[in-house]
């Protein structure tokens, strides 16, 4: 599997812990290695760590960095209380990072009375830390092989010389060395299949350009930039022969919400018989949304629409309309590709039974 | 009609010939006067002025300003040759700039001989000058009254409260003060409708968020800018009464060249029931091409798309697939707005019939 060849946006490396500064992509790559729970925090906030998954584990690491320097258990426990309130709360609709911290508290928790019979306080607290270590290493493995498995449930679509067509990125820098979307390339290709890459840019945010772009160039996956507004012509020229993207939310009748222009791509994907498929997790779908109108739509600021690294590029006095998100309706998804295989309409039945 | 109210982008004021400079649009708002044949060159060759009705007008002043200082007779005829050859070749594939100094030529030369027959050879540069000058007056007029005209005939397509997407810049500063995609929307405008009007950014260039966005803005009509793949989600949402846009190159069948992005947003348009009107004046019909499949698509270079203003967003080792343009079929094509009014299928014959 090798962990250390593929490319991971959160990780430990002895007693540092490393994030992959995608603000910086693709000019520069830079590690930052971080040295407090309130740097942690700010990475976050200011999406140098990006992407739901990858914003769980630096919670969990974030957790083990809180341990630093405790000189007592009671310490130590009232710096997990603390750490896990502020990275908890880094990024309010992240779920994943609220469920990777109270993971952590919960696992800490659960040994206090046997630590606490120890009479040596500061082995007491190396055992802790230990425990937590190895939590925050488990949950990095576990979202290593949710997507390496998600990547083998979508191997059978790919085949030699095959062209997917991808939006946004839902790669390995957004979750730990294999995403969602791009797992099945990845995995393809360390399978000795030639696949290529079709990667939208992705307005307004460019993660396509900059992110995937990146991360396939990397791994050495060729990988063709295009506008967004490029893909629907490109099908027609038959350059593209499916599509997979990933999912920020999945609701229960499979209708699906994912970074916008998603919905685009499955219109004209549609229209030209092409097979449209989303790669999720279990953690990606919400039993509590009946359909894609349950489900809400962040609308963003106009700066991210105008404004390119504050050179305006729009006259003042016009209106800017900016939804993150957008739903594709599951008539329009061919299938969703899970860590327990594809999911296929209808989808009531089917993520109810893969959700059970 | 107001040819002062208007914003025109290549126009005569006494004997000055200014021209909008589109390169600083929407951060300065700068009229150039044009100082020579050469200058006027540059500024086509630049897109200081684009849109291909819009650089006829700059041939057609072009040959005006090579008359400044003509000595005699022989001397002006001279000069109107070289500037003829200088600016007819400025852009090779717009041919309203060949067929505009062509006409300059042509109407020059008709009244050569009279001219010799004076014996006053600077009263006859002067006649040259007048007779040159009120040519360029009379295309100019010709160009306003051609988008007006498919502004009429597109008018009854919109209705008080509409709102029209549009991509791309085929307005007032492509054109002579009215357009072809935007002119229906001047017209309703001029008439009392409210319409608003749905700017696509149009990647990669931005000329729809940099130019549509600022004339509509310029001309007090609401205008919401979007990037390209909102759209669909726009459509989806009922935020979108009908789409607009203007063409390039139109085959005898009714398919149409037009900006890249356009085709995506004639599939989205017909998967939501939303009408989708080419706007184009008898000019960008092209009889010799039978359909779409013999249209000419131009590719260009990769630094349009990968970087803004010298600041590359992409990795090295990518690709970028860059085509300028792409053809809608016919099939998804509600009506062709033209001069004479709209076309409607089968265009084999509604065209046929308007080119006769």
């Amino acid at each position: 599997m090798g962990i250390i060849e593929r490319i991971i946006p959160v990780r430990r490396e002895g007693n540092d812990i490393l994030i992959l500064d995608q603000r910086r992509l693709p000019a520069e790559v830079i590690y930052q290695n971080v040295a407090s729970v309130a740097e942690m925090e700010m990475y976050i906030k200011t999406l140098a760590v990006r992407g739901a998954p990858a914003i769980g584990i630096a919670g969990a690491y974030g957790m083990l960095i809180a341990l630093r320097g405790a000189g007592s258990l009671p310490d130590a426990y009232d710096r997990l209380d603390q750490a896990a309130a502020q990275l908890g709360n880094a990024r309010p609709t992240a779920v994943n990072l609220r469920w990777a911290v109270n993971r952590q508290l919960s696992k800490a928790k659960s040994i206090r009375e046997t630590l606490e019979d120890s009479h040596d306080e500061l082995k007491a607290v190396e055992a802790l830390t230990c425990i937590v270590r190895e939590e925050a290493d488990a949950m990095l493995s576990e979202d290593m092989e949710l997507g390496r498995r998600i990547g083998v449930a979508g191997l059978p679509l790919l085949f030699n010389g095959a062209t997917v067509l991808t939006h946004c990125n839902a790669g390995a820098i957004a979750t730990s060395g294999y995403g969602t979307a791009l797992a099945p390339i990845y995995i393809a290709h360390e399978n000795g299949l030639k696949v290529q890459v079709y990667a939208d840019e992705t307005r307004p945010l460019l993660q396509g350009m900059r992110l995937t772009a990146w991360e396939m160039a990397a791994a050495g996956i060729e990988t063709t930039v295009i506008c967004d507004s490029m893909a629907p012509f490109a099908m027609k020229q038959g350059k593209i022969d499916l599509v997979i993207v990933g999912a920020d939310r999945i609701a229960r009748n499979g209708d699906t919400a994912n970074k916008i222009g998603t919905y685009g791509l499955a219109v004209a994907a549609r229209a030209h018989g092409i097979s449209f498929y989303i790669a999720a997790p279990y953690s990606t779908f919400d039993p509590e949304i009946p359909d894609g109108s349950a489900i809400p739509i962040e609308e963003r600021g106009e700066e991210e629409v105008v404004s390119w690294r504050g050179d305006r590029m729009a006259p003042h006095g016009v209106m800017v309309y900016n939804p993150a998100f957008d739903v594709t309706p599951a008539h329009l998804i061919s299938g969703i590709i899970t860590e327990k295989g594809i999911l296929r309409a209808p989808y009531e039945t089917s993520i109810a039974d893969f959700l059970k």
